[in-house]
């Protein structure tokens, strides 16, 4: 079955399948543990064919953190859709971001970002996709949350949520901290509130 | 003069040395690039004195990373006295505690924490100081906002307030993040003014 897949796809899904093996990998062995003969190993995939798609570890790991920051932002934006309208948008906004950073997805990142602190080249490559990433998460917390910018304070608030996000992240690093973070998440919506609605009233008016 | 030193004293600057030259090392080199070896080095420390204090890696670091923890929480403490009392609280104390992560002393503690994450032995140490500086930074939080945690919100207002210091300090991992950080912390400081101002009328009456 496998010859008769096409080309392309054949190439997708050997991309695919690195990138998967990728995040797995820096998330259970971290930075020094993630070579590409260990991720080509995961995914089932021969080092040459590895080497043919990512040269290097650097370029393989960016990829899979970038793939996966985009696809996270894109089921974000599909969820959005199912929220209802006004200020009782805040509870289920502020569950979905600041539970955004909790997973394996978060921890391989989080390895990469402090490997790159000790490693120019690594940084290099990283601090564009930071800003990427970073931009594009801003945009979708917006949408999220039906906010306007041009309020004043939304821009700083919603700033807040993704950053308050990364802090939980860390804190769901090495235990079980959901417990505290759910009570963090209803404290967060009541603060969030005033934005959703302050955007709400304006768009009325 | 070193001679004339008492043992005690001299005992005590010696592992001041180490624990200082165990965070720069961590802060600049990461975990896999700190050895008790290096540590010595840079602390102008024999390998023997060192692990004499110290018998093992974990124990240098994890003493570290409690020792500059306690040191931060003092200082905060002496600063708290000067704050003036009620609203205005706020601002100064956004300021002070949303910087709290930004410097090499996180960067050290951070690259423990995440190779703790794939690494048993380190987790085991870390988990309790984590739990134990977790709540001193908790306690010395609800002092600076002069916050009575019996207020509705309040502890919830307070943890997410060192959470998003945490997110911003590893915000401020590979690039310089001050202006924007900046204007978090002026909205912040709103969104902390109920806080502090709750408690101060139900003081009050």
């Amino acid at each position: 079955m496998t010859t008769r897949e096409p080309q392309q796809e054949r190439s997708r899904t050997t991309r695919r399948r690195l990138i998967d093996a990728a995040v797995e990998c820096l998330a259970e062995r971290g930075w020094h543990g993630t070579t590409v003969s260990v991720i080509a190993e995961r995914a089932g995939v021969s080092r040459g064919a590895a080497q043919h798609h990512f040269p290097t570890r650097e370029d393989l790991v960016v990829a899979a953190v970038a793939f996966l920051g985009e696809e996270q932002i894109t089921e974000l934006r599909q969820r959005a859709a199912a929220l209802p309208q006004g200020p009782s948008r805040a509870g289920p906004v502020a569950e979905m971001l600041l539970n955004l950073f909790t997973g394996p997805k978060f921890r391989a990142a989080l390895h990469l970002w402090v490997a790159a602190s000790t490693d120019e080249a690594l940084r290099e490559v990283l601090v564009p996709l930071e800003a990427r990433v970073g931009r594009e998460a801003h945009r979708v917390a917006l949408e999220l949350l039906g906010a306007d910018e041009a309020q004043p304070g939304v821009r700083e608030t919603v700033q807040a949520t993704l950053d308050l996000a990364r802090g939980l992240g860390l804190a769901n690093l090495l235990t079980d901290d959901t417990r505290r973070r759910n009570q963090i998440i209803r404290q967060w919506a009541r603060i969030l509130e005033p934005t959703v609605a302050a955007t709400a009233d304006s768009a009325a008016s």
